[in-house]
Formats: C-alpha cells, structure tokens, sequence
C-alpha cells in the first residue's frame, strides 16, 4: 500500500507475475481497494490469497515507530506473515527504513550478521551489486567486511558467478586512501578467507566492469546509487530530446531504435528488479517507491529467485566464522544510532529481551 | 611537467592562450623539453618568459614530501613564483595532493580559512560547484560552512550569479537525514547570513537544476565527481556505439550531429576549465591530469578570470566572521591527519613556527 503508486501498479505487477511464474501469491493491503482494481482492470484474482490491512506506512512515516504503531499497515502484515512462514518472500515498494527496521524486528538478521544491508543494482553492464546502498550511514570495519560476504554469496547464487569480484569504494587504488575506515576495511578485506578482493575501487571506474559487488557504507552508498540514477534519466532525457526535436531527430531515432531501447533498458531501473535486504533470515526485496506493474512483476521474479537459490542458508554458514562476534567499535555511538532507524529499533529489540 | 600528457599539451595550450588572451606567460617546466616543442610545432615562444624546472612531480609521489624533496619541480617552482607575486595565477594538470599540499604551504592559505577545498565543476546544466571535491576526506562542520561561503562568492564572481543556491550533499531531504557531520551542518548553514541554504540534495535531484554550489566532504565528493565522469563517458560511449554500429547508424548519427556535438561538449571535462584551490591566498586552478591543449586553454582563461574577479579578496572579507577561529573539532584526529597530506603539511608548518 505503501509505494508512490500503490496499490494500483502492485496488484497489476502481481497478476501479471501470477500468468508468468510457478507461485501462490498473497496481497496485503486494503481488500476494498484491491477488489476495486480487479473490477475496473478485470483481473480475476480467485488464485489469490488477500489479507486485509487497510494502514498505510508513509514516505514520511518515522522508521521506528511506525511498525508499532500502524500494526494493520500492509507492511507490517506481510513482514508477520512471512515471520509466520505463511509465506516465503515479501517484495515492498514502500518506505526503505521503515522496511529495513521492521524486518529487523519482525522477521530478524541471520544469526552473527552484525547489520543488515541493502544491496541495489547499479545499471552497469554486467551489473554491480552496491552493500550498503542505503541502510546504515555510519558503519564499521567489521560490517563491510560482512557485506562483502553477503553481497559475494548474493551474486554467486543469483547471477551465476563462480568468484564475484569484490571491490571496496574508494578515492583512489592504492592500500592508504580514504579515510581510517576504508584504510582498516582494506585489511581486512585482503585477508578474508573466500572473498575475491580486487582492492579499491574509483567511482569513475564502476562503469568499466571493475568488480561485481561493491561496498560501501550506507551513506556514500545512497550518493551513488542516486548519481547514476540522476545521471540515467539525464541522459535517457538527453537522447529523448535529440531524437524528438524536430523532423530530422525523429528520423535519427527511427533509424537507431533498437539501440536505443536497450540502452533504455539497462538504464531503466524498473528492469532490474529490486533491492535484497541482505542479512535478513528470509527474503525481503525492496522494490522502488515509483514501480509500476512491470518493476513491481520483475521484483517478485527476483523474490522468488531468491528464495530458491540457497542464499540465505549459505550466508548463515559463511557468517559464522565471524563469530563469537567482536564487541562494537567505539564509532557506533548512541547519537548515530538515534538516526540509523534500523539500528536503533533493533538494539532496543536486544535490551527487551 | 605532472600531468599526463605534458609538456607537450600545456605548451601548446599555453601558445593557443596567448594567442587569444590578454595575459603574459611564464612557462615553468624543462627548458630544452619546451624548446623541443616549440621546434617541432612551429610556435614562437620569443613572448613568453620560460623559467627552468627539470623536476617533475609524479602521481605516485607523496604529497607530503615531494614538495619538500622536488625543489626544481615544475609544481614547486610555479608556487614559489605566485607566492613572490612574479606572477598571478598558476595552472597546473599535476599530482591533486601534491598541488593542494603545494599551494597550503607554500601560497598559504587566505587568514581565517580552516581548511582549503577543491571546487570542482559538475556538468550539470546550469554547472555546479562541488565543494570539496577531493582534498579534505575528513571534515568538520565548521569546515563545511567555509566550503559554502567560498563557493558561493566564487559561483557570485565567476558566474555572474548574484545569490547562488547552496544545498548540502545528503541522503534524504529531511533535516535529519545524514549522520551528525550532516545534521550539525545543516544546522549552521540555516543560519549563515549571506548564504542562499537551499537545504539538503539528493544526488539524483543534482542533474535537476537543484543548487548552485553543492557542499560535502571530499571523500563523497571524489565519489560522486567520478561517478559523474564514468557515467558521462559510458554516455558518450554508448551514443557513439550507437551512430558506428552501421550504415543505419551513421545516417542517424549525420542528422542529429549538431544535438550530439552539444551533448559531447557538455559532458567533456575539457570544457570545463579546471578547479579552483578555494581558501589558498592566490590564484591555483587544478586542471584535469588527461588535459589536452584545448582544456589547458580553458584552464588558463578561468584562471584569468578568477585572478581578475576579486573573488579572494571577497572570500576574505566574508571569512573573517569565522574569527576568532573556533577549536578543532575531536573528530579531527592524528591518525587522520597523517593522511591527509595537506592537513598534516600544514600542522607541520604551524608547529615549526
């Protein structure tokens, strides 16, 4: 319910998965609203299951307490549900911390995980998978070197590699660049039993197939994943505007249509499904808050890659060699954690027990 | 003698300049390797006075010692003449850190500045400023607020705007977004008479024509600066694959060849001049390392119009409210220090005092 075009696109983006792949399907959310799509679409939704949740978490909703306080929002439902195992992946288009927070609380990390992460695609070719993209803006050494673990193991099961390449984001190649924590991340990252680490990675470099997974904390993460989207659009615009112009532009882009659809296509962030919550016991994927029926049909296709392929049992066995876990860095302090949603939920979660 | 593809491209950019501006010139670099040039081009230097340094610096050269160690270097000897006022302006396509590091000790910085930072230009359509864009990897909020004041009376002076637009590089819009360096500095600039604070920026929100000057720290601003120029060259890749491909492609590509020159030229780093060392006492302008003549050139005409525009007279003016300057911040640690070459340059010199 929660996405900028929810329910609508999501109840199509389901159908249409439903026609397409061998799974049961459950929609959260408001049963007046979704029956009223089904009429106006005629979609017949009879191999459906429905729950009714009829809140609604907001963009501007608060990550900690919304998942206490809207206990019938369609997002807290799903989280319960595939708590409950009544289900086996939510995929959400709605609010990301509040996501994550809920998650964490509801459905809880992988046991020895330090922090869960989010892991966006970048639209490159092939694809890099971005940990942290978004969740955690002050992390530790200790937590990257997990997202390399986790984010190694995503691209392994889901993307087919034998080795993913492991870069760390970086303001130059050599060892001594950026700042104390990439510095002590570096060392770690080098020393790491099973990871392919290919050293620093420059941004100007992502484009040119310089590594699969690339790590990062969650704000530096957030900076670039939205600088190529930025960038996407401006020059999808760009090309828009050169073939639309006049007469001699709409001939131009007669001539090179197919080519620019795929480019269309790879920088289409609808085409590349969502977002894993690595870290997370079961599959979580966080769609963007603008898909439409198409995005919201290929994160499900991913959801149920995901819950398939192996990941999270193997992510639970790789994480535990990190374990008994180390105490937190002093970094972490309490005034971050206040901010960090996810963070901060989750460590009152562990003084309630 | 640093950059890539020097002296060949500076002499000749320089030649080309002299040719169009109303400027003399000091050519410091190898004599007999300027000589060699000029010989082989044709161009008569008999008008440009050529000072003699046959050290070079080199991009794996420590920013901390090679100033020190290199005297006869083309970089230090060129510092050494602007700080005697035997000349106005330096350009140079070197070693960053050893520039930035050059200029702090040698120029010295404008009284009051905390720290200099680099102003790199986004090509964005109008341009932006990106302040730090790759000196200091470790900031504090006082810092952040100089980066604003800086960078907005150099967009005032050099672009001709009379109230830039100041937004601060986060990960959300919300005042709260971002970690405490963010949250505290949002809060200064709030209050920063003078400053036209349009608040936090997405990164995705910057091709958008969102703010002037952008102010971060030069870890994420390095990201974000490289990101822009991989993704600007996947872009021109990808139109020219596009318009090469075949017959039908080069037809397309003949129609709309002006559409594309425009879109080339905006995303080519070579049209954007250089970037100014905001905060050092006398013009330094750092162009790109790949500069070729053309954006040696352009280099030179901005570094003519900042030692013309009075802009570091305005800086300090403006930065003397910062006076009497406030303590270090504790996060501005030792460890840090040893590796940002100009910070732990500059403490060096002020011990040695």
């Amino acid at each position: 319910m929660g996405g900028d075009r929810a329910p609508l696109e999501a109840v199509r983006g389901a159908y249409a998965a439903s026609a397409e792949y061998n799974a049961s399907f459950i929609l959260v959310g408001d049963r007046q609203a979704i029956g009223q799509i089904a009429a106006a679409d005629g979609m017949d939704l009879s191999h459906f299951d429905i729950v009714h949740a009829p809140e609604t978490v907001n963009m501007n909703d608060d990550p900690l307490t919304v998942i206490r306080t809207k206990k019938n929002s369609s997002m807290t439902k799903s989280l319960e549900l595939l708590a409950e195992g009544r289900g086996d992946a939510v995929v959400s288009t709605g609010n990301t911390g509040a996501l994550f927070t809920g998650a964490t609380l509801i459905v809880r990390k992988i046991k020895g995980v330090r922090r869960p992460a989010i892991g966006g695609i970048l639209p490159t070719d092939p694809p890099v998978l971005l940990v942290d993209s978004g969740a955690n803006t002050v992390v530790t050494e200790e937590y990257l070197e997990q997202f390399a673990v986790m984010g190694s193991i995503y691209m392994q099961s889901l993307y087919g590699l034998q080795s993913p390449r492991v870069g760390l984001l970086n303001n130059g190649v050599e060892e001594c660049k950026g700042t104390e924590l990439q510095v002590a991340t570096y060392a770690r990252l080098k020393e790491l039993p099973g990871i392919n680490f290919v050293g620093n990675v420059e941004a100007d470099k992502i484009p040119q197939n310089a590594c699969d997974v690339l790590v990062t904390d969650g704000f530096t993460g957030n900076i670039l994943l939205k600088s190529f989207e930025g960038l996407g659009r401006l020059m999808l615009t760009s090309m828009k505007d050169l073939f639309y112009s006049n007469l001699r532009g709409k001939l131009s882009g007669l001539l090179v249509s197919d080519g620019t659809a795929a480019l269309k296509r790879r920088f289409d962030a609808r085409e590349h499904g969502g977002a894993p919550l690595l870290g997370i016991s079961k599959p979580v994927i966080k769609a963007h808050g603008s898909s439409d029926a198409k995005a919201v049909k290929n994160a499900i296709r991913q959801a149920i890659a995901y819950a398939q392929s192996g990941t999270i049992v193997n992510i639970a066995k790789e994480i535990k060699m990190f374990a008994p876990a180390r105490p937190d860095s002093p970094k972490d302090t309490a005034g971050q954690a206040a901010r960090d949603g996810a963070e901060a939920a989750e460590r009152e979660k562990e003084t309630a027990k």
